[in-house]
């Protein structure tokens, strides 16, 4: 149902032994996600990845997310699968709905690629392994500036989940940390490469080719092309 | 990964076709859900069950699950596999914690069986299904009386769960329904036998034998025991 690979670092021969407070990254093998695994380690975090398998189509992605997690050496990465595609209603989870092209991010209201109540799926399952670890703290690399008008990507949305979380948990906080959520796609690829990220590692495309290439067309990777353009950083994306 | 199976109902043929307002109802199989169930359609809701399979020992349930969403006609029955086991840190979900036996419920603290924020998981897999049906319902049978001390069955959770994604669907609303969460187990077993709830159908205990039969001594067991003999109502259970 779900793997655990074994990233080959320092860190994962003696998990837990940086003496660095643990944090869970989620981490999809996205530019976003890439970025915040570098600055939750920059905030002097031992960062734990969970990658979460909700039947996206793109899994290219998780082989991306593969790569990132091994070349961090983060302390563990776990994947857990969830099959989101069951209860349908995203192009992203959907054969039956296709990914729009050529669209303008963040026009004509929610689009199909949004995959319902998907962030507060995959922060629950964040908060359910940060207390296992014994974390207090949790990273996700939504944006609330250049994306694609998801409502689950909202700073008020975050701060209410942590509040929510808090009630719930046995730890006694959650810190919910969303660095990305104010700043353009530029400024992350500018922070990012600062930090030494290797954006070649990364996929961000809905609708990549069976060799992972990207297709250029889709929300995401017009998001993406024009933050690298307007970062004045090269591109390493490969396009179909 | 999952199933779905189809209730044998005439509901079922007709999705959607009652009429009525649809809600998700989370379904463990267990005596509160159970209730829970017959609750909503008492309720004037269109029940669509789902059950969530994370990892839990007692496997059993699922099958009580079946039988239960079969029996009362919901409109759908779902399932969806998330593997909590993964990450551990529960009696319930690891083979290696023992589940506790002759324990007072509620005494000594978060119990071992604790599964680390696992309504926070089945609340957000819940709404998220409600938003694919339309549905701006969600019932749990949380119970915040005869429980076990689990922090997410408290409801200030579950006022700030419903605030935190009122904010992050696409759906104007979603609604908790936790009609169960200010009563005793015998009263919910009273509300269920009025409703003509089977309870022989459902099954509550931690550490069930293999042919299904309840250890009679974990918390879930002590708790549906004096349940039944509170309320005066036989227990129809098969202890071990």
């Amino acid at each position: 149902m779900n793997e655990c690979t074994a990233p080959e670092s320092e860190s994962s021969t003696q998990p837990g032994g940086t003496g660095l407070p643990r944090a869970v990254v989620l981490l999809s093998g996205g530019l976003d996600s890439t970025t915040v695994l570098a600055i939750a380690r920059a905030r002097g975090f031992e960062p734990w990845a969970l990658t979460v398998r909700y039947g996206q189509r793109h899994a290219v992605e998780i082989d991306a997310a593969r790569r990132v997690a091994a070349a961090a050496g983060v302390a563990g990465h776990e994947e857990i699968a969830v099959d989101l595609g069951r209860i349908g209603g995203s192009a992203l989870t959907s054969d039956r709905i296709e990914v729009p092209k050529d669209r303008e991010p963040g026009e004509g209201g929610i689009p199909v690629t949004y995959v319902p109540a998907r962030n507060t799926v995959l922060l629950s399952l964040a908060v359910a392994w940060a207390e296992v670890l014994g974390a207090e703290d949790v990273f996700i690399g939504v944006n609330s500036i250049d994306y694609s008008g998801y409502p689950d990507c909202r700073p008020e949305f975050l701060e209410a989940f942590e509040r929510a979380v808090a009630l719930g948990l046995a730890a006694d906080r959650i810190r919910i940390h969303a660095p990305l959520a104010e700043l353009t796609k530029a400024e992350i690829i500018r922070w990012g490469t600062e930090l030494g990220v290797d954006y070649a590692m990364t996929t961000s495309c809905y609708d990549p080719s069976p060799s992972g290439a990207a297709c250029g067309r889709c929300e995401a990777c017009i998001l993406r092309r024009r933050g690298f353009e307007e970062a004045g950083v090269g591109d390493p994306t490969t396009y179909v």
